[in-house]
């Protein structure tokens, strides 16, 4: 078998490598993109729901969207202040699931990764839905059909990530510096123009908006602040995805907690930046933006309703469209940066969820099984949860990034709101064993921080939920409060059993003798191997036990075991039905009842084949008989595989398997060296 | 807990009563419904069939069909005197599939047991399609709704052997002799109203009958030579199920061959009696019936095509609803019969499957699994694409008899033909060494029926090649032919395994010495078990294997194995990547390496949990690890369980499952004390 044995010297030629796993940490130029896809892509549609709302009460109240612009800076730069206090108080990775946790208990915990569960599906539906909006304004065949492409895309990445994608630098470095490049350039060459008094109209700036019933005329005090409440908690979309460096400080390059806060900081500044000038140039080319379902808002100077087929481009996109009125490529390289920006933060989604899931499983949260790396099924069933929660959400909202926003925010602020309660508790904690006392001052700074980080983003939690409950927000809240449950009822299952489990000082009690039986079917290699086994272990009695269920078959077997003379009695049970597997269970039952202190050792000769359907027809009798043998006192259960040829198939594969990458890898720091990749391949 | 006491005590009282599991054999009265109701329910469709296949021609052809109907009761008698004789030579009641394949070699053995799998397809589809027309006759409602209603029942009969339904002999003996009582009785009183000169003609006579293009006016002999043979062909579409008998002589009360010959002669004759009553009945009454979807050759006196919404209803149904004319309850009565024979008839399909696939696994046709009457996902999995199968085909062929009945009689006589053909082989080669001259002329008798036999099938199969092949033969050779290959491949699997597995000489060297690892996740009881058990077997080496992915919880566990003081060395394994399989099979190869002739002894302690949901939250890894120690050479794995209480559930669950009642139980002779029953209930 010449291709097996090169098959098998390839295999083992990546077998010694794997020892050589390595970690590879992140510089800060490298970070930055890795953790801030997320939070960058949301100035894609931050500053349009701005504007939408705002736009109800006509365009006239386009002069609030720079104040509000800065309202939300000014939750950015709290939050990132905040969140730089984290960095340095828990270097390990745990964020605000952590930090909630450990300051202020398991409840709180549970809610923190709820949030952060049903935000992972969020960050999916929002940003593949715009970003499916943005390849419609660059391609306008698309339009209409932005649930379908939504979808295919969201198809694409859950493939993606099943398959396992090696994750890089420079595959989010290369996207996230070509869009601040794209945003910040346009956003420059805008102000250029503008101080050259040559900035364009927008595509939209000849359009009326005419306010929603209601919301005419001069606004009472009431109504203008709850418009601009509103308009505001739109605004804080831009927040999503800051934490995300919190997640993530294992990954940095030492000293990490410094690189962190410098790489946090760093993100809100360029965030901030974005958002600002993209508002600023928006109000100067006077773009018009309504709710994409009250297009009949906007009016055409002669005050008639836009005509059935107008369409309504995103932010960026009519700026994009107006600065580089003479350069279309400048154009479409804005649309496809800010395309693939946002779906790469979906993929962040992707890599989160798994990451999460393994530090609720340490924790007794989810299923022990998702804590392990190796197994991918569970990875796989979480990935798969995750696209077809995204996917649902995509075609009941219709694609919609406006009215899946209202979902968005809220789960964002919960656990901004617990991380920083958290935050306040741990200083006074540290606060209250403290001696030194510049340290001291630096926690007390740490503390106020924190406390004027968690006033504010209560107050932007409460103007959510007041703005936004009815629009969806309840149905965040109330899969929060499911997985909520299901974590709590998890963990208390696993506590009940470890009760249970518990090692007590009666469990000393050696069995006195083992009386070991091997199944027999017929008298091929794996019987012998089993019985040989079996015989090595040599237990006070060994016999082997054959199933009759046909005469003949019967007394040729016991032929040739005679023949084979080994030593052995053979023991045979008669089943008239075709029964393998009561009568063998009720055997050992009858052996342990005669004998209450001794173990029963059944030992099951396994043929192990490599492909799928080999398994089909082979051992499901011994895989029952091993699960119903399992519930028998006093039994204890072994395996005595026979490798057959085809079995190398599976090592094979079994083998690439585990090579292959596994989505957030990259941010626990969990890197192939590229090189060894390269030798081994 | 004393539910759980309670329901333990059932669950022993149940447990010791198991092993009274019984045979009941029965009596001629009780095995003729039990064996027959295929058999007879097919006189609900073929003599439709043959007014059909006559009426091509007009209505002046129906003279020829109590020719017909004589012709197909020659081949009828001549079929049971064919089994008469297989029963009493091959009472094992392996039927066709024994014949052929003892006589004539595996190839037409196997091609046999495709014959009769494509055949159980088929009797579900033309049955249950059969019972939809008689409802909507019934119930005018249902006209139009037949593939609904018929897709319907065959999923209720689906969920109903899924389930396990207790058959018992009255299950088929009421409505079987209920059908007969129906058919005869209204039969003899549709003499007695003809004697009397009161028949009443029937709702369809009036109409004339347009022959179809190219068959108008006087025949000539070759037309009329084909239009006979396919009205021929379709009427023997009456014999299917007949040889249902000759698989189920273990049932039958001694002598089994005798009775079952008897039984066999009896169903004969009323299935003859029954066809031919009917045939001679629908003349007498002036019966038109024409292929469905053709009804407008059907045309009025006055020559005009019937009205759109005509509604042709089955041969039995008008008789019924003529000779009833003024009762009925007796018209309801007779369809209500018929509709549930023909359900009854789609039932033996599932029950005849099973029995079928557990005689091809014991012979390695196919998967092993289905040969043990336990394996329950085995005989589901059988059941769902049996369903599946038919119900594509009612769909395809819109739930229409007629056209159901072209695939259904090849494979019938398929295998009508080899088993003839086996028998004759099965004579001479008695003849060849028999002595005895009474004997000898008894088996030349038998011999000569079974030629006569032979030669008169496959006539009426040529024929029905020729008539039916491309009116829907050709699929039904498709898939018997995907069937055979199927099978055939499954078996070179197995010979080629099975090869590999032979003992021979070089395989009796013993392991020299055993090393045992224990896995160690908790210092709880079942790891204590698992070391106890391990110990008992007083192994060369032994070591408990700990895999460290947290220092804090490994520093632990260390802290608690030293105070346990149990004498074992416990080896640390680091894993910075939290992976727990890679690193243990990792040790396991290296010790085997260290010691080639030795055995490596993995015991991996297991939490025996009852609920599915249980299942999943535990042993998840242990899955996985066994799964891959089993493909490292020299590895034995032993699973040594720990059953919490919760497993208690699913011992109860495994116990009801095993005393559930499997398809086709009665037709093997199985089936439990119903007093017993009773008692332990």
């Amino acid at each position: 078998m010449g291709v097996g044995d090169v098959s098998k010297r390839i295999l083992l030629g990546r077998k010694l490598r794997s020892a050589q796993l390595g970690e590879t940490l992140l510089p800060k130029r490298i970070a930055l993109p890795v953790f801030a896809s997320d939070a960058l892509s949301s100035v894609a549609y931050a500053p349009d729901e701005v504007f939408i709302m705002l736009g109800i009460a006509g365009a006239s109240a386009y002069a609030w969207s720079w104040k509000i612009g800065l309202a939300v800076a000014l939750v950015m730069f709290t939050v990132v202040a905040s969140y730089r206090q984290t960095v340095h108080a828990y270097p390990s990775g745990g964020g605000d699931y952590e930090v909630a946790t450990v300051n202020l208990g398991r409840t709180a915990g549970v809610t923190v990764a709820s949030a952060l569960l049903v935000d992972y599906v969020l960050t999916v539906a929002v940003s593949i839905s715009n970003a499916a909006q943005y390849a419609a304004s660059a391609i306008p065949d698309l339009i209409g059909h932005e649930v379908l492409v939504a979808t295919i895309a969201v198809v694409l990445l859950t493939a993606m990530n099943l398959r396992g994608v090696r994750e890089s630098g420079s595959f989010f470095a290369v996207p996230t510096y070509l869009f601040m490049v794209a945003i910040l350039g346009m956003c420059a060459y805008g102000f250029v123009l503008m101080l050259n008094g040559s900035l364009p109209d927008a595509e939209s700036a000849e359009l009326h908006i005419r306010p929603e019933e209601g919301w005419e005329g001069p606004l009472n005090q009431i109504a203008l602040v709850f418009l601009l409440a509103r308009a505001f908690s739109s605004g804080c979309a831009a927040l999503t995805g800051v934490e995300a460096i919190s997640n993530g400080v294992p990954a940095f390059k030492r000293p990490k907690s410094k690189n962190a806060a410098t790489t946090l900081l760093l993100l809100g500044l360029i965030a901030v930046s974005m958002m600002m000038s993209i508002i600023v140039l928006a109000n100067q080319m006077a773009i018009r933006f309504v709710d994409p379902h009250k297009l009949e808002q906007l009016r055409t100077a002669g005050g008639d309703a836009v005509a059935e087929d107008y369409q309504q481009h995103p932010v960026i996109s009519q700026i994009a469209n107006g600065v580089f009125q003479d350069f279309s490529p400048g154009f479409y390289f804005v649309i496809t940066v800010t395309g693939i920006i946002l779906v790469l933060a979906a993929n962040t989604a992707f890599n989160g969820f798994p990451v999460l899931g393994s530090i609720l499983a340490r924790d007794g949260f989810a299923p022990r099984a998702l804590g392990s790396r190796g197994d991918r099924l569970a990875y796989s069933n979480g990935i798969v949860f995750l696209a077809v929660m995204a996917i649902v959400l995509i075609i009941l909202f219709d694609a919609q990034t406006t009215k899946l926003i209202q979902l968005y925010i809220v789960g964002v602020f919960v656990s901004f709101n617990l991380s920083q309660l958290g935050m306040i508790r741990h200083w006074s904690r540290h606060l209250a064993t403290e001696k030194d006392p510049g340290e001291r001052r630096r926690m007390q700074r740490a503390r106020a921080i924190n406390t004027f980080g968690l006033g504010l983003t209560s107050v932007v939690l409460v103007i959510v939920l007041i703005t936004k409950f009815l629009a969806g927000a309840w149905i965040t809240i109330l899969a929060m409060g499911f997985f909520f449950l299901l974590m709590q009822a998890i963990k208390k299952h696993y506590d009940r059993v470890s009760e249970e489990l518990a090692a007590d000082e009666t469990d000393k009690a050696l069995p006195t003798r083992v009386h070991a039986i091997v199944l027999v079917s017929k008298l091929h290699k794996p019987t012998l191997r089993a019985l040989a086994f079996a015989k090595a272990t040599r237990p006070n009695a060994l016999e082997g036990v054959y199933v009759s269920v046909d005469d003949k078959e019967t007394a040729k077997l016991l032929e040739e075991w005679d023949d084979r003379n080994t030593g052995i009695p053979l023991k045979v049970l008669h089943s008239p039905y075709r029964e393998i597997i009561r009568p063998i269970v009720e055997y050992a039952t009858a052996i342990r009842q005669a004998n209450p202190r001794g173990v029963v050792a059944v030992y099951i000769p396994e043929y192990v084949v490599g492909r799928w359907w080999e398994q089909l027809l082979h051992n499901q009798t011994a895989l029952r008989l091993k699960g119903r043998l399992l519930f028998t006192p006093g039994v204890m259960v072994t395996s005595v595989p026979y490798q057959l040829r085809s079995s190398e198939l599976a090592v094979e594969r079994e083998e690439r398997e585990e090579h292959r990458v596994r989505p957030g890898d990259l941010r626990r720091g969990r890197v192939e060296d590229e090189r060894d990749r390269q030798i081994t391949r």
